[in-house]
C-alpha cells in the first residue's frame, strides 16, 4: 500500500485540487493517476512536479510521442513498475505500435548490455571524443 | 586504462579483423571505435555484440536518430560515460540540435525524478492499468 | 515467494535465536521482520548483517531518524520495495511526519534529476573540487 | 569534455543571466558551477532546474545540513561523481563533519547491501506493512 | 499485467514456434517462460535474444552453474524480481545449495556496499591499477 | 581527488594501523589499496568493511576465484570504476584468464539485456515460479 493514503478530488484542499484540476483539463481526463493522489500528501512536490511535467512533455522540438518512448526507456532501465505500465498506457494512446514497442525494448536492451560492456571492459574515451 | 590491450586491426585475427570490415563499411568509418578494439579480446562477443547492434540500430519501425536518442536516455540512466559520449557524437552526426539534445536531458531528469517518487509513495498501479 | 522457506524462532537452531533475542531485545518488539527470517537461511550472514546494522544505525554524530531518512533515500533510488515499506515505517515511529517524508521524496528526486543531468551534459568536475 | 561547450556569464544571454544572478545572490558567491554553465546550453532547463532546487533545499522541515546528506546519499548510490564532489563541498560548508560523513557512508553502505539482500530472498513484504 | 499479450505455441507464427522449438529442446522442457511469449510479440527481438542467450549460458571456460550465479548477482543488482526467480530456479536445477546462495547474497551485498563506500569517498586509481 | 585526505599507515591511529596490518597479513602485500586508506578516515567503517569483507571472500561453499567473478560482475553493473579495476586485478591474480573475463562480460552483458527486457515487457511470475 501507498506510504501515505491517496487523496481523492473530493478529500482535497483548494490549493490540490486547482493542481487536479489543471492534470484533468491538460490531459483531457476525467480523473488524475493515482501517482497525483499520492503526491498529494505534499502539495509543494505535487504543483511542482505537475508544472515541471507539464512543461518538459509538451510538444517541442522532439514530439510528444518521443517524448512518452524515452520516458519509457528509463523507466524500463530504474525498473520502475508503475512508470513502465502508466507510461507504455500514455504511449498507446499517442499511437505507439506493437512493432515500435518491440524496437523500443530491443534498443533498450541493447544499451543496458553495451554500457555495461564498456564498463567492463574500462574503456576510455577515444581521443576525438575528448576534443 | 582498458582491463586488457586494445586489439587494432593490424594486430587482429582474420576473424576480428572480418568484423571491423563490417562495422567500417556498415559506418562508412576508416576505423573502429576503442569499444570494438577492446572487446576483440573476445572474438565471440565482439561478433555477437555487432550483429545484435547492427540489427537493433537499423532503421525499422523507429528512425536512427529517435534510437540514438533512446541509446542516450538508458546510458545517462546508466551513468554510462563512454556511451554517452560516443552516442552523443553518433546523434549529433545524425542531425540532433542542442536544443533536441536539452529536450531530451529534460525528459531523461523528469523521468528519473519521477521514477523515484512513485517508488518512494509506494504507488501501486491504478486499476485500470492492471486490466 | 522467497527464494528459501522463511526460518521462524521456533524452527531456527540456537546460533539463529540468539541473533534473533538479540534484534527483539535492542528494537523492543517481540518478533523479527520476514527480512530477518529470509537471511536465517544462511546463519553466517544473519549473524554478520546484523551485528553491522546495529552499529551502524545506532545513535551517534547523527541521529537515528536522519539515519532512517539516508536509508529511506538509498532504497528508493534503488528501486527496493521490501526497503522502502520497512524503512518507512521504521521513520515514522521514530517521528517521522508527513511533510518530512514530503521533503525527503523532493530532495531525492531532484537529486536522481540533477545527477542525470550532470552525467548527460559530461560536466567535468571544476577546479576548485579537485583541489 | 561536456557534451556542449561550458557557457560563461558574459557569453550568456539575458534569460541566463538573470538565472546566474540569482544563484550567486542566493548562495551569497560571486560565479556559478560549470554545471549551471552547462545547463545554460537549453534556457528552460537551466530556468526549471534552479527554481525547483532553490525550493527543494530551503529549510523547510529538515534542515539544510541534512537536505545535503540526503542529496550525497542519492549521488553515491546513482555513482555521479560530480554531484558527489559538488555536494559533499556544499556539505562541509554547511558544517559536515569526518565523522559525520563516514557515519553517512556507513549508513549508505549498509543500505545498499541490505537493499539487494532483501530482493535477493525475494522478501515480501510482512502482513503489518501492507496495512 | 504484461505491456502486451501473452503468445502461447498454439497461437504462434511458425517463425516463434521455431524459436520456442528450440528452447524446448535445449532445455529438455515443454513449455517456455512466460519471459518468451512476451517477447514473442515483436519476433527479432525473440529470435536474436534466444540466440545470444544460448551462446552465451553455454558451457565454455566458466562452467554452467557459475555463469547462473553471476545472472543472479546481476538481477539482485538491478532488483529485477522476475530474473532472480527464474534464474535462483534454473541455479537450484543446475545443484546450487541453500549454502552456495548464502554465499552468494554475501557477496553480493558486500560488492554493493563497497562499490559505494569507494564512489563515496571518490576513491582514485592507485597507481598501479593505472599501469 | 578524495572526499578526504588518503591516511597512510605512519600517519594512522595504533586502531587503523591494527586493521591495515591484518589486511597486508592476510592478502600477503606489503601496503594496503587507497580504499582503505580512505576508509581510515572513519576508523569504524575500516574495521567493520575489513572484517565483513575478510569473512565473506574466503573460501568457502565458493571459491575465492569465483567470489571475484562475483564481484565483478556486480561492480560492472553499478558502474564502479575503483572497484571494476581493483576486483579485475585481484581476479587475474587468482588465475582469471582473458577468456573467463570474455565469458564473464558476456554473461553481464546478457543478464543486464534480458534484466530489462522482463521488465519492459512487464512480464509477471510463472505460475511455478511462485510455487
Amino acid at each position: 500500500m501507498p506510504s501515505y493514503p491517496l487523496i481523492a478530488y473530493d478529500q482535497a484542499s483548494p490549493e490540490v485540487r486547482a493542481v487536479f484540476d489543471d492534470i484533468m483539463a491538460t490531459r483531457k481526463v476525467d480523473d488524475v493517476n493515482d501517482f497525483w493522489k499520492a503526491l498529494a500528501n505534499h502539495p509543494p512536490t505535487l504543483a511542482r512536479t505537475w508544472e515541471s511535467l507539464k512543461q518538459v512533455m509538451a510538444a517541442g522540438e522532439l514530439d510528444p510521442l518521443t517524448k512518452e518512448l524515452i520516458y519509457i526507456a528509463v523507466s524500463v532501465t530504474n525498473g520502475c513498475e508503475y512508470c513502465i505500465a502508466s507510461h507504455t498506457a500514455a504511449a498507446k494512446e499517442k499511437g505507439m505500435t506493437a512493432e515500435q514497442f518491440g524496437e523500443l525494448m530491443s534498443v533498450v536492451g541493447m544499451a543496458n548490455e553495451t554500457n555495461r560492456l564498456a564498463q567492463g571492459y574500462q574503456v576510455e574515451l577515444d581521443e576525438r571524443f575528448r576534443n
